[in-house]
């Protein structure tokens, strides 16, 4: 079974939190390779990324991708999320983690801002 | 002619920063409505927003769209971009400036990111 772990910064405003909730629900529902999909925050908001990890562990994933859910390849990106993602390995033996690529690196954004930007009207 | 204006957040990392520069000429390359692309920075980065609305008036565009760069929906894009716009108007007379939806908003986001979850192998 795959889990995909979707990670955001987290934020004090409990609406930013409750949209990456629902992002995390939408992808679950959505016809894929992952079996179930967990919402995960570095920091303000809760389950943290490891916690996060173990509930998909917890479900019966044997194999987690951890995708995080940033626009840069800040510090957060670069090692924050992969530390978390670390302190929690030695705990799962047998259970394959991966660190997806972030979202700003995607191809596909430049054309997803530009339809954005074409449909905009008064 | 139209132009469009990438808002980011603006970082103290400057390769987050040049990120976004080349994101906007990547868009600017793109086939489009839009005759340029200029990225504009709400903090910790130049150029500000305002002064990128007026780089995109003095290149000869009537319509100018701005795109925040941003997932959430948090008070940088609720109140301090349409705020940055707003102060830039009045020097403006003719120019039709329209805010768009900011990009995690975009309908095809959650497709996105299954796509770099599948693509994701060890």
């Amino acid at each position: 079974m795959k889990a995909l772990v979707l990670v955001a910064h987290g934020s004090r405003r409990e609406a930013s939190n409750d949209e990456v909730t629902e992002l995390a629900k939408t992808l679950a529902a959505q016809d894929s390779d992952f079996d179930n999909v967990f919402p995960g925050f570095l920091e303000l908001a809760e389950p943290s990324i490891p916690d996060s990890i173990r509930q998909a562990a917890a479900s019966g994933a044997t194999e987690i991708v951890v995708l995080p859910y940033f626009l840069s390849a800040g510090r957060h990106v670069v090692t924050d999320i992969p530390r978390e993602i670390d302190s929690v390995r030695g705990e799962l033996d047998g259970i394959v983690i991966r660190l997806a690529e972030y979202l700003g690196k995607a191809q596909a954004i430049p054309s997803v801002l530009m339809s954005i930007a074409e449909c905009t009207k008064e």
